[in-house]
């Protein structure tokens, strides 16, 4: 696909239809991605890929209960208002997708930034395939250590960029973008 | 470009011809940058544009200079393999590219991860033009309050990335790439 029409068509998406992406193409897609360029080539990403919908459930209730915990000591206004939401039993953070793929940073120095460069490239790979994708950013807060063994976190790794992929049920509008902050210094 | 030239030509190129980069096509690319998603779509990018090689010359000179401080308090012995190269006054940490465009994010969670996604749109917009950058982490070091005044670093922002941009006088090979380190979960 031609960039300029991959730039117009990445989107936030959530809300998917029903069926799986075949393994083949997420394997292609963390290909691509792996293709970011890294701080000092270290490439720090590991890859977890989920498509077992009872366990991205429950990774949903895991995040949503750390979150209300969060929410109960830092009583930040900013987080308050998710509240509803996050006692909300129907609600699920990862918006029922059929395949979650969480990027982990192994610790160090830029492996946020890292990580985050390898997440716009999956991104951008989804879209060329007509795929969805959103980065949950809720989706950080696993934190039981059985629950973390289970997926694969070892103590190495921090969670940067969780990111659900399917085939789009609707695509929402590009939400407005504000004007540019631009401070130029010409010689 | 199609996606997977565009994949395949981007590099960190670290050579450049010295011409300098029309302020059009660096407001097209900083225009495209800001398509990136960001958290909450808090949009927290914030942009320093400078073509003044002096300018250039004494931020890469305030970087060398914080940096030796750096290893001189901390005994790291990562960055202690750099010191001869901080130490070397024809040693450029911007490579003497003419344009440097350094992304700053406002201060608040995920800014970093923002304006790193918003890096790799930067990145991929170049290089649909022709153009080489390099993220030169090295350059975040911008430590002295006048100088920062002087290029619009305020008080509410943090250098995420010092992006160099210009016309490649050479491009790099890709630097080798690890296997992909994937775990599977599948229901």
């Amino acid at each position: 696909m031609d960039y300029k029409e991959l730039l117009k068509n990445r989107r936030s998406v959530r809300n998917y239809a029903g069926r799986k992406v075949p393994l083949e193409t997420l394997h292609e897609i963390i290909q691509e991605t792996c293709l970011a360029p890294s701080s000092c080539n270290r490439q720090p990403w590991r890859f977890i890929l989920i498509q077992d919908v009872h366990l991205i459930k429950r990774l949903s209730d895991e995040n949503k209960k750390n979150w209300l915990l969060e929410i109960e000591k830092n009583q930040s206004p900013f987080l308050e208002q998710f509240e509803p939401l996050f006692k909300n039993p129907d609600y699920n953070i990862f918006y029922n997708a059929s395949s979650l793929v969480i990027i982990c940073g192994v610790q160090g120095p830029y492996a946020h930034e890292d990580c985050s460069l390898a997440a716009a490239y999956f991104m951008f790979a989804a879209t060329e395939r007509q795929l969805g994708t959103c980065w949950i950013a809720w989706g950080e807060k696993i934190l039981d250590p059985q629950l973390r063994v289970e997926i694969g976190i070892t103590d190495d790794l921090e969670i940067v960029a969780p990111l659900i992929i399917g085939y789009p049920q609707s695509v929402p509008p590009l939400p407005e973008r504000e004007s540019i902050i631009l401070k130029e210094i010409i010689g």
